[in-house]
C-alpha cells in the first residue's frame, strides 16, 4: 500500500523560497511519499492525507476528504482557525527552536535599537553631526512581554542577561525564575505600569484583537529615562488599533515603535506609518521559517504520528492557539 | 591631617554629564576629601595624590609632584600610555561591569543589524517597499572577535548564546569554552578566513597600529550567507586605515561596516563614511562610561589602596594595556 500523499499550499514565500522550492525540500525529505503542490501538481484528492499550509485560500482545505493532520509553516494560526470549513482534524503549529531564535534576535535587535538611540543616532549619520547623547544602562530600563509562550520565554531569557528589568504578561498564570509575571485581565494594568519597553508576542485571538489601544499605550510608563514609552510588535497585526498607535506617537503617548505586523499586509503604500521618524516597518520577517527545518519537522512528526505516536503542538482550537 | 586631594581633568563630555555634574558625583562619593575640577578649582599642586581623568592635555599631569595613583575614566589608556610625561605612578582603567555590558549591548546590536540586513530593511521603509529578503540562521554565521578582555569575551558569550559561531583572536593564547581561539601573528590569517563578522575589541598598541587594513580585510570569509563580510569596530581608530576600508568597501572586499572610533574624532565632516550607504557612524559612545559607577568604583580603589590593599585593573604599560 503507498503512503498517504502530503499537500503543500504555499501562498508566495521569500525570494529564495518560492514555493517550488518548499516542493523540493519536502520531496527530499519525504522519501518515497508523493509530495503535490497544489493548485498545480495532479494529485487525487482523496490520496492527500497531510497538508503542510501557509496562507491556503480559505476553504481549500475542504477538498481533501481522508485528511488526517494540517501543519501550518508558521507559528500564526489565526486564520486558519477563523475558517469555518476547516476540516475536523489535528492542526499542528511550527513550534522549532529555529523559529524562536530568529524571533530572539529580532525582538533583542529592536529593543536595543531603541535603548541605543539608534533611529537618533543614524539621523546624525545623515546630518553629518557627531553628537552623542547620554546613554542609560540597561538595568534602568524596564521591558515587558505581552506573551509568555515558546518566544516570548526566550526573548526575556536574553534581555534578561543583557541587563534589562523585564516583566511578562500572559493570559494565564505563570511563573519564571527572574521574570516579574503578570496575567489575566486584572495584571494587565499594573503591567504596563512599570513597561517603557512594550513587546508584543501575543497570539491574535478574540480575546487579544485590538489589545495595543489607546487605553493600553496611554497606561505604558513614561518616567523612565527613555521619556515616552517604546512599542514593539512581532505578533500579529490585528492585535494592533493603527489609528491610535499613529495618534500615541503624534502627540507624545509613545515616543517610537517597531512593527512587523500590520491590520493589512502588506502594509498600503499610503500608511503614514512607513515614513513616520519614530518608526520602524519590518514586513512581517521577524521570524521567517526555515524550510530545511521546518520541512524535516513535518516529516518526522508524520513518521511518529504513523508509528502510532503523539503528535506536537496541536493547536487547542477552543482558545485558538 | 587631611586626606590627600582629588583632581579631575576631564575634557568634554557628554550632554548631561558635563565635567561640573562629575565633580559633583565625586565629590558625593569622595567624603571629606578634597575634589577639584582643574583647569578652574583652587588648589595647591602639592595637595594632590590622585587624578581622576579623560582626555587630559599631555603634560598635565606632570604639575602633581606628590601623585600617587591615575585612574582613567575610559577603558582606552593609548593616549596617556603615549604621553612621555606622564608620572611614574600606577595607572589604573576602568573595567567595571556597567562598561562591560554596555559594550556587550553595542556589539550584539550592530552584529544583529547586519545579520538581519536592517540597512537594507530601513532602505526598503523609506521607499515605502514591503519587499522581505531571504533570512538565514544565526548558526550559519561565523563572528570573530578581535580582543579577548574583559569586554571581548561578555560579547562572545552573548553572541553565542543568539546562536552565532564564536571564535576569537588575541595577542596571547586563551582557552575559552564554547569558544574557538586563535592568537598572535600565527592564528592571525587562520582566524579571519573563518570571520565573515569581524568585530574588533583590540586595545591600541604600537603592535596593533593598523592593523585592519587591505590585507587583513581581504582574509575574511566571503563565502558565507551573508556574501561579502562584515566590520564592527568598536576598539579605538588608530586600529584602523580607513583608506583601506573605504576602498574595501567600494570595491565589494568588505560588504558592510560599524564604525564607533576613527582616526580623528570627531569624524570631519568631509569623510565618505558619513554617507556610505552600508556604513554605520556612531559617535564613540559605544560604552559610555556611568558616572555613578565609575566614582563609586575610583573612590573604593582609593579607599582600599590607603588601607594597604591592592589596586584593581592596573595597566601594564610594558605592554600598552
Amino acid at each position: 500500500m503507498s503512503k498517504g500523499a502530503l499537500a503543500l499550499l504555499i501562498h508566495g514565500g521569500s525570494e529564495n523560497w518560492s514555493p517550488p522550492r518548499w516542493r523540493e525540500r519536502f520531496r527530499s525529505v519525504c522519501g518515497d511519499r508523493r509530495v503535490a503542490l497544489l493548485p498545480g501538481d495532479a494529485i487525487d484528492p482523496v490520496d492527500v492525507r497531510y497538508a503542510a499550509v501557509w496562507k491556503p485560500a480559505p476553504g481549500a482545505l475542504a477538498a481533501f476528504p481522508n485528511l488526517r493532520v494540517i501543519f501550518n509553516l508558521g507559528a500564526g494560526v489565526d486564520a486558519l482557525v477563523a475558517d469555518r470549513s476547516l476540516p475536523k482534524v489535528p492542526l499542528v503549529r511550527v513550534a522549532i527552536g529555529d523559529l524562536t531564535k530568529r524571533m530572539t534576535e529580532y525582538v533583542v535587535l529592536h529593543v536595543l535599537m531603541h535603548h541605543r538611540q539608534q533611529l537618533y543616532l543614524l539621523d546624525c549619520q545623515r546630518q553629518r553631526r557627531w553628537q552623542p547623547r547620554a546613554q542609560w544602562p540597561a538595568r534602568e530600563i524596564r521591558v515587558g512581554i505581552m506573551g509568555l509562550g515558546t518566544l516570548g520565554l526566550d526573548a526575556a531569557a536574553v534581555l534578561a542577561g543583557l541587563g534589562f528589568r523585564v516583566a511578562g504578561w500572559s493570559a494565564t498564570a505563570k511563573r519564571i525564575e527572574g521574570i516579574d509575571s503578570y496575567h489575566g485581565g486584572d495584571g494587565l494594568e499594573p503591567f504596563l505600569k512599570r513597561t517603557s519597553i512594550l513587546v508584543c508576542l501575543l497570539p491574535l485571538t478574540p480575546q487579544t484583537r485590538h489589545i495595543i489601544n489607546r487605553r493600553t499605550l496611554s497606561m505604558l510608563d513614561c518616567t523612565g529615562p527613555l521619556g515616552a514609552p517604546v512599542l514593539i510588535n512581532a505578533g500579529r497585526g490585528g492585535l494592533q488599533d493603527e489609528a491610535d498607535i499613529l495618534a500615541c506617537l503624534n502627540d507624545g503617548t509613545l515616543g517610537a515603535a517597531t512593527l512587523d505586523v500590520f491590520e493589512a499586509e502588506p502594509l498600503p503604500a499610503d500608511s503614514p506609518l512607513w515614513q513616520h521618524p519614530n518608526v520602524i516597518v519590518t514586513p512581517h520577517n521577524a521570524a521567517d521559517t526555515d524550510p530545511e527545518e521546518i520541512s524535516k519537522y513535518v516529516a518526522a512528526q508524520i513518521a511518529r504520528f504513523e508509528a502510532g505516536g503523539e503528535l506536537e503542538n496541536v493547536v487547542d482550537l477552543s482558545r485558538g492557539y
